[in-house]
């Protein structure tokens, strides 16, 4: 089956359109890999000239760096220099503000982690301005150890976000309404000793949306899955034909408060038997006999599951019972070709995946499904500000003419 | 928030990709309402030598037409002459396989109905060669009806359709692995009276996902929405910022497979507690104490119901609720600005709708949810038809470059 005929451009294709739209074609072949000029041209169906003259801007705009000769091509004549993307140019700046901590994070062009650093804080119910306050120590730190100049900061919470970098509504930090994009900007201005943080683009994330779009651009490839992961609460992004679904206001991925049991607990957020009362940090903790523990709900489950505690072990399993039920509808709705289990559910994996395999294997019957299609993230809990940082390397990329134009800094 | 970063461009902007992408451009802004020569350059961008040049084209192929003067500018000069879709280019052809009917429908390139035939006919159990060819019958009459030359043709069928046409399987036809595009080419062909019909470029397409796109096209400009339709089963269409989601292999929307009470009644499909169990037609008669009803039993329910029979007006109101479990589900997953009840649950929306907004109500809290977003089709059970109809010429508009190359027919 095609996809629905769709006009085939959004406008008119102008000079000064097609050259974005060519240096956007170029550096995401560079991108993949280094290549010279001529395997750029033969990879995008340029002319030989016009990489020359679009590879220049790049070169100029620090974007990308000669890396020494291609490999030969058995062809006659001089090898060409392969271009690669330059591991020195502008970078892109993570952060994460957590339930329980506060993270930050460097990468360069090429996504590899220049810093990363984390301190454990618990932010329920303090001032959004007083964790901004630690949270700007913080990047400023990371930066200062990267030696990178980053072109844009994405900040990942636990919550939904609105338009304007508003926070509307994080349940776990007990926030509501909080003007993040414009707070995180104050904060960076205060007392800015000349790095120009302050003046960076800022952008707002939910979590698990970073945390997907961590797993697709540095997982195993994938390009069409759902993924469920733990924090406080249940956080989901789907992932499809390699986008990020949004929905119409932006508010999709609320798994947790999918009806599991329609006539089950009470939630908190009015309903009953919502995803969240049986694979939430607090349901699972309550089964596993240790409600109003402190700390991280995942590990300490965990650890106990792998001591062989037969209450933590049970509480995992009717956590993976409630997964897979949710899971099976999201695929029976969405047809994602897996599903990855990520941030806070990494650790505990072991103990929800059959639960979650055998919900699946016997509710996803109209079409082909089979276990490995539930999959474990490897980026773990470190997926979100990955993403964060990796969110800001790949907006440049995607589209690098504002850095790239003549004139541009 | 905005989408995540994407490349500009999927490929090089050759001349030739830009004269048909910009063929497309011209053809989009006319289809929208006719225009002078000077409003199309205005609205695209283009100049107006290019407007001219690509408007030759579009006329020499048949697609547009001159309407005569356009309304004054209020500008000096000779007011232009308006640019029109051409009602009698060519147009688009749909047909249907119902389970207990079969349809064909032409449409021109306005999307104005020109023939439209249905007959009833209970094709459950048949050979699929004996009921292809009574749909070529209806086919070869409406389009001697039309007077119009289609420029292709698409099938609704109600059931998960494969690559290569094939209709994997259609549960309530009692048909697997069924080659319908094929079979429906090699239908046309016998006794082809130089209709030409065989040669078209043939659409097999699932009936609920052109009762969406039937829905977006037709309906009042809704661009995200979860549509919700029944025939004997129950199906669904996911739209999102206009376009058709179809997951990675095809098989999204199949929402009739979604837990509702996930130790609920065994269904068909394998599994328990499916919203089919509740809300489809053999569930919803036997709640009604009308099992084993022959014919249209949505029609038949709803006609109780508005007779006042409090068992047809439980059984409505009981497979509203389960409806509303799942429709909820759904919408904290992919947040669509509406869910729009059609299909067989049009007749029946009076009984269906208070339970579902009830549900909705409890259970997307959240983010705001109101009452008017639940809505029901005004095409009812037209949907499909229509949309297999419009999706021909949607595809015309969307690319008119191979009908409108110079040499083509």
């Amino acid at each position: 089956m095609r996809g629905e005929p769709e006009g085939l451009g959004a406008g008119p294709a102008s000079q000064q359109g097609m050259r974005r739209a060519n240096l956007a074609l170029v550096l995401g072949v560079i991108a993949r890999a280094p290549r010279s000029r001529a395997e750029v041209a033969n990879g995008t169906g340029l002319t030989r000239a016009a990489v020359s003259s679009l590879a220049e801007q790049l070169l100029a705009a620090g974007l990308v760096v000669e890396e020494g000769p291609a490999a030969p091509s058995g062809k006659v004549g001089r090898p060409g220099t392969a271009l690669g993307l330059n591991p020195y140019g502008p970078g892109g700046l993570g952060a994460e503000i957590g339930v329980r901590h506060l993270g930050a994070c460097v990468v360069d062009l090429r996504g590899q982690v220049r810093a990363r650093r984390r301190v454990e804080r618990s932010n329920e119910g303090r001032e959004p301005e007083a964790v901004l306050a630690d949270l700007v120590v913080l990047l400023r730190a990371a930066v200062a150890e990267a030696g990178l100049a980053p072109a844009g900061l994405t900040l990942a919470v636990p919550g939904l976000v609105g338009a304007g970098g508003v926070l509307q509504r994080a349940a776990n930090l007990g926030w509501a309404d909080v003007p993040l994009a414009s707070g995180l900007r104050a904060a960076l201005r205060a007392g800015d000793g000349g790095a120009g943080l302050a003046a960076l683009p800022i952008r707002i994330e939910n979590e698990a949306n970073l945390g997907g779009l961590a797993e697709r651009w540095l997982g195993e490839g994938r390009e069409d899955f759902l993924y469920i992961s733990a924090e406080a609460g249940v956080g989901a992004a789907i992932v499809l034909g390699g986008r990020l679904l949004r929905g119409a206001r932006g508010y999709a991925g609320e798994l947790g408060h999918v009806p599991v049991h329609p006539d089950g607990p009470h939630c908190a957020c009015g309903a009953r038997g919502c995803l969240e009362q049986y694979a939430g940090g607090a349901a699972v903790l309550r089964a596993a006999h240790l409600a109003g523990a402190r700390g991280d709900w995942a590990a300490l489950v965990a650890d106990r599951a792998a001591a062989g505690d037969p209450a933590a072990r049970e509480a995992l399993a009717g956590a993976g019972r409630a997964l897979g039920i949710a899971a099976a509808g999201a695929v029976n709705l969405l047809d994602p070709a897996e599903v990855v289990l990520g941030g806070g559910y990494t650790r505990p994996a072991p103990w929800l995946l059959p639960a979650m395999r055998a919900e699946l294997a016997a509710r996803v019957t109209v079409r082909p499904w089979s276990d490995d299609r539930l999959t474990v993230s490897r980026l773990g809990r470190r997926g979100p500000l990955l993403g964060a940082a990796v969110a800001v390397v790949r907006g440049i990329i995607a589209d690098p003419g504002p850095l790239a134009a003549p004139g541009a800094p």
